[in-house]
């Protein structure tokens, strides 16, 4: 498949000859013969093909985007422009905060291939260490500091207003895949659609429910606005716990083709929603051995940790930065001391309620929309998931509509440990 | 004057050879010679220079924008792709509401020139008519359309959310005159600079008030982040009663050459503001053969009209266009009357609030800041001046402080009525 644009579809045996010809690649493997390199395509990608290369002097991973959605097929197109949008990113997010983003060593534009540091074993992806009820001691350190890097100082509180505009216009460019969020998070579980689905019968109540909560959608409305119009920082765009890669030791973000310049909370409510998701399917995979108990408090722990951490670290850099460029804020102006921290709590004061508005819609999207989640997905029993999802549905609405009456993660971690089983 | 860009500053002289290299400009005056055709530049223009071309045939205005801006001098550099951005938004408005803005002829980037339709006399700039103490029928009815049209039909409730993301990618090119705005309103009048004026040593105290209101600092703060980040609909960007010309039957909306992508209540904030300060301005011009008092009256009238007319006309073209490509609100979602109707009135109330804000915060700058208006510029009384200004000033804080409690335009007329001289 060959098309005008220079673009053609790898495949396990054409990637040989494409490794071969980029330099950047062949000498991450230590030359030019490729003896003894195995390729692998891993096969689990919603959207892109990715091979993972292993050579005895070194490896990468092979990302390329088609123009549709690989889970779909071509009967959902969908621009490859998009790995354009995530090299950019990566990169960005990856000056900010390297520790937690994966290298990347060569992008293609016309063949939207981008080739990156493999993230070896024992890396699994944190939604199934989640499933298996796996601790991860330094998650809420790591995740608040690549959260607080990457959207500080993509912010207008490190940026001047001048290279913000620029940055925004580029990222106006990524518009496609901006509008598959606003259909599958935004719209389609409010509406009776052909692309929803979610336990039935269980759940038909529940989703019609959904559909007939006015209260509930008139707040939908505001966030779905502040998501197609507020450019507050870079932001990842799809930071769930199927896009982070960890062992007990590291914590690496992957995936960052939906980013574009919108509302952090849309960020940070991905990751704490996730979480929430997780927190609720624990029941689905207790057994006698393991009654997840215990493993519930570390998620909550993990929550109110997150946020905590998030915040002192997000603070912590605005306080180092506030006689920078960034020009949303002016020290000249906020030039006293209590004034500068009322300015800072009123600011991450609405940070949270939008985290908590963006995260619950995620929540719920993943129970009556078109994409579940395996952590829910896993639980064979569809009645006892049924129930699950339904636990995390009822506390991802009263998030949503209360949001801005919760003035500590501590209330959140509250409203969630009231919703029982 | 040339540089290497094609660009050179037309005088008076060297217009004549320009109109003559440009087919539009040489049909509009009925062909190529230019016998009889007067030339005059206007000379009032803050950041441009401005040609009126009369002719036996016919007529226009030539605006060319030079690299800094003319009342301060080349001591303030400033892009002449402002101009640019001027022609563009003065097409794209002018197409929503061909009777509100005037005609554009001619445009040429490299010389930042835009040949556009003449304002004949009786045409004034409303400021001026607003000093003089004449009423203009119309005026709400016809502002109330053009910010209507120009808002919504530019906003996602109509835009799909692509098209609003490639037009919003455009205007993030205007960013210089974004800056200006960010500076001269919502940063030097709450800060030390030495921009700032007042009437002095009157209102030496009140300017000092201003800086010290900490409310009112960290209210402005949320202003001034909405302004840089917002994507709202493509605002003029500037729309004071000097942006506005007007006869009894006329009203026509010039220079727009702030537009960008940014919170409709900017703009509707700038034009109500503005007008707020006519109002408190009028006891200055008061004299024995006319006391103003019907005057103000029929401000605050207009006042009323302009947003109950806005509000009207703003649901009815959302009404209209409900089912069409518009992506923020989907009929599908919102899908019982009683539903659609909240949806809008909460849309309102946010956009009211906004409205509030932003010409609360325009209406400050005028008073404490660089530049002023001709309202109070024109009460020779320092004294008398002062006090016109103090009520002003009083006003808008209190509009921008407690903007949230207000729920109808009765209750911002009340808040202004109870300011007495």
């Amino acid at each position: 498949m060959e098309s005008g644009d220079g673009f053609r579809a790898l495949d396990e045996k054409s990637v040989v000859e494409y490794i071969k010809s980029a330099p950047a690649l062949t000498a991450r493997l230590g030359g030019g013969q490729l003896d003894g390199v195995e390729i692998r395509e891993v096969g689990d990608g919603n959207l892109n093909f990715v091979y993972i290369v292993l050579g005895p002097a070194g490896s990468f991973v092979l990302k390329q985007a088609l123009p549709y959605i690989r889970c779909v097929g071509e009967s959902w197109p969908m621009t490859k422009e998009r790995a354009y949008f995530e090299a950019l990113a990566l990169k960005e997010h990856g000056r900010l905060c390297p520790d937690h983003v994966p290298e990347v060593y060569h992008f293609d534009r016309s063949m939207s291939v981008i080739g990156m540091r493999y993230l070896e074993p024992p890396h699994i992806i944190l939604r199934k260490g989640l499933i298996a009820g796996i601790e991860y001691p330094l998650l809420a350190e790591h995740m608040s500091e690549y959260m607080a890097k990457t959207l500080f100082f993509t912010s207008l509180l490190y940026h001047s207003t001048a290279e913000h505009r620029r940055a925004v216009a580029e990222f106006c460019g990524n518009l496609e895949l901006c509008r598959l969020t606003e259909q599958v998070v935004f719209s389609d579980p409010y509406r009776v659609s052909h692309f929803n689905r979610w336990t039935s019968p269980y759940l038909d109540r529940d989703a019609e429910a959904v559909r007939e909560d006015d209260a509930l959608k008139i707040e939908v409305a505001g966030l779905k606005s502040m998501f197609c119009e507020r450019a507050q920082a870079l932001i990842h765009g799809d930071l769930h716990t199927g896009s982070i890669m960890v062992t007990s030791d590291s914590t690496q973000v992957i995936d960052p083709e939906f980013a574009f310049y919108g509302p952090m909370g849309f960020d940070i409510g991905a990751f704490l929603g996730n979480l929430i998701l997780a927190y609720f399917s624990q029941d689905g995979h207790a057994n006698e051995g393991n009654d997840r108990k215990a493993y519930k408090q570390w998620i909550l722990r993990t929550i109110v940790e997150t946020w905590d951490l998030f915040q002192k670290k997000f603070i912590s850099l605005w306080d180092e930065h506030k006689d920078g460029k960034g020009e949303a804020y002016l020290i000249s102006i906020y030039n006293k001391p209590e004034l500068w921290i009322s300015l800072q709590q009123k600011y991450l004061k609405d940070l949270f309620h939008d985290a908590l508005g963006f995260g619950a819609a995620k929540m719920i999207r993943r129970i009556v929309g078109i994409a579940h989640v395996e952590d829910f997905e896993s639980i064979a029993d569809a009645s006892k998931r049924a129930s699950c999802e339904r636990n995390a549905l009822n506390c991802a609405k009263r998030l949503l509509k209360e949001r801005r009456q919760f003035e500590t993660v501590g209330q959140v971690i509250s409203v969630i440990q009231e919703i029982q089983p």
